[in-house]
């Protein structure tokens, strides 16, 4: 019953489109007759840019994460669901830290925004590994799927929950690097992604990150 | 003519996928200088992350109960289409109760708020009520679809429209326990789905709750 | 190459459920504090109930009506694109004649917003008009598709501009009876659509109204 | 694994769709009490409905450029995903361009809100080109695809890149002159694509521009 699973994916892309989609929301337009003009109203909102382009790169590489794990799944259960339900509701939630950055970067509050940011992440890895978890319990491969990747994966995932925790506790003492390291951690994923998908079979190989 | 049913279930998969993404835009991010800091106003907007999630809860089960009914379905009549209208009006609309129940959780208004929030519901259940009306009268189930299923699922839903009644009555007394009766329903709804499901034929035993 | 079509088909769907989604954020929840407590409020805003209810379903109308106009096409020219693009655009304009309604409903300004409203349907009357005329020019009806029945939509197309037109003058001096026409004509072309549907073949029996 | 491309442009579509009709919600409608009455306010808002229809243009001329050309490609690279997730960032981001355009327009700071306008339209074009850059590097099109066509497309592509960025410098002195120079590149695009289609072999003449 793999149809199960496309309607999963079906709706999960749902919500990641529209929630990237509407982190635009959140930049408000400059008010008129700002000192200065339109020009330095535009050039102020640098935080509200920053803070768009970065969510809009999580949302893609967690979109790109989403649709290769769900490719090694031939069926869901209760608990696959559930933990999905979980991982969108974290794409969802994205909008607000990412605005309560956008309204913070470079000011007194920077640190608290910034946690709150990378914090999402570590809940948004939570769900992720709770979705792995539930894969792996229910034996929920399709059988082409190499019996030790999903253990790699499993693996994968937990390293990179550390590293937002660890991101989280650095944002309160020195926000723009724990911004640089979530960063890092997905172009690293990404790059990892297509450097071993030529290498090995299909679905094992691109999911060995 | 399957084909009608398929335009109808990706149309409504759309409306559910925003409707749940949409919730986010309802959480305003603190004011800028509010008293005790960006923190203090963080945690002051606990209201609204509860509503969001409850109400997220709420559309992703909604989803799996409408998707797990429209595949019993062969054929949509014009009573099909008008009852889905009512149901996806009502999937839209909870956006709207769930602001209001951010806005005033915790407040001296909370019952009112909650009594809002649960009487959607009411309205919600009625429109799945008249939607498996409209299929048993219109004998539209798939061939393969036990004749008394539909008799169970009809049973089924008039007893969930009464718990959410009572549970709006309740929300004018005690607020908290109407939200928590609203939690369980749809806790039981999603463990009964999944407990028959692998018991029974395919169609037929995920719908017999 | 049907394909052309089905792309625009998703494309158009895409836009017509997150049109009738985004008609929800133009409820503005009531203001804390106001004057009779939270259920004053919440009555006082039956005008935006009244509007979010009536342009849901006029877009779901013509959602059905673009559906069923669109299966009857085997391939889409540059004028069939453009025509649909001022479909969409209209359908896309939806929410702002509707919050417009929402907020001077039953105020001094009930007449100028309701003919703002039906005005918009005299436009989306006009794109479906050209859209069916791209169709009927460019010989681009399905082989199986009677040869009259096109000419019967253009008919029944030209009329409904006429009644919309109408309504929108009726609107300057009684707006609430050019809001009744409104919903007639939506219930005629709905009725319409499935009282033929049995008795005739399908892609043609569909549109002949 | 054409399967990857579907993906691709699923989520693409879902973007292109959620930000045309998000533009509506740029446009707020007029205060109630307003001199002169609704109508007048109606009225003041031509540079909203101007810079909506716009922009509603704009993204739906390059939906189909995007369209189009992901038709070319069997397969899809690291640099082609990341292109496209470039691309996917331009379109996501215009409805902010178009509400400061919408509230400028007419008013001293005209020139300004133009050449933001312009200029974001020089980053799609940007984002456009290096996703042709990456099919062609990676030999991505398909084996029916002409080897001259991606030349052909890229040398377009880069005369377009062009045009726009003089348009900006246009827009600082002459900003409605920049605005026509805008919609004449897009009138012209979707008439190059339907003067060719019909002569060519499918993937390649639609392209060739």
């Amino acid at each position: 019953m793999s149809e199960g699973t496309t309607r999963i994916e079906a709706f999960s892309d749902g919500v990641f489109s529209i929630a990237c989609t509407l982190l635009i929301l959140e930049i408000r337009i400059p008010h008129a007759g700002v000192e200065g003009g339109l020009w330095t109203g535009l050039v102020a909102l640098w935080p509200s840019y920053l803070a768009f382009a970065l969510s809009f790169f999580v949302i893609l590489v967690t979109w790109i994460t989403h649709h290769d794990l769900m490719r090694l799944v031939r069926d869901a259960t209760h608990f696959v669901l559930l933990a999905n339900g979980c991982a969108l509701i974290y794409v969802t939630f994205i909008p607000f830290p990412t605005a309560v950055l956008a309204a913070s970067l470079g000011g007194p509050e920077t640190s608290t925004a910034v946690a709150l940011y990378c914090g999402t992440f570590v809940f948004g890895s939570a769900a992720f590994n709770l979705l792995v978890a539930a894969i792996a319990r229910g034996h929920l491969c399709r059988p082409e799927v190499d019996a030790h990747a999903i253990d790699r994966i499993r693996h994968g995932y937990r390293i990179t929950f550390v590293i937002y925790l660890v991101a989280t506790g650095i944002a309160l003492v020195a926000p723009y690097v724990a911004l640089a390291i979530n960063i890092a951690v997905r172009v690293h994923l990404l790059r990892i992604r297509y450097r071993l998908a030529p290498s090995l079979p299909t679905a094992v190989g691109q999911h060995a990150g």
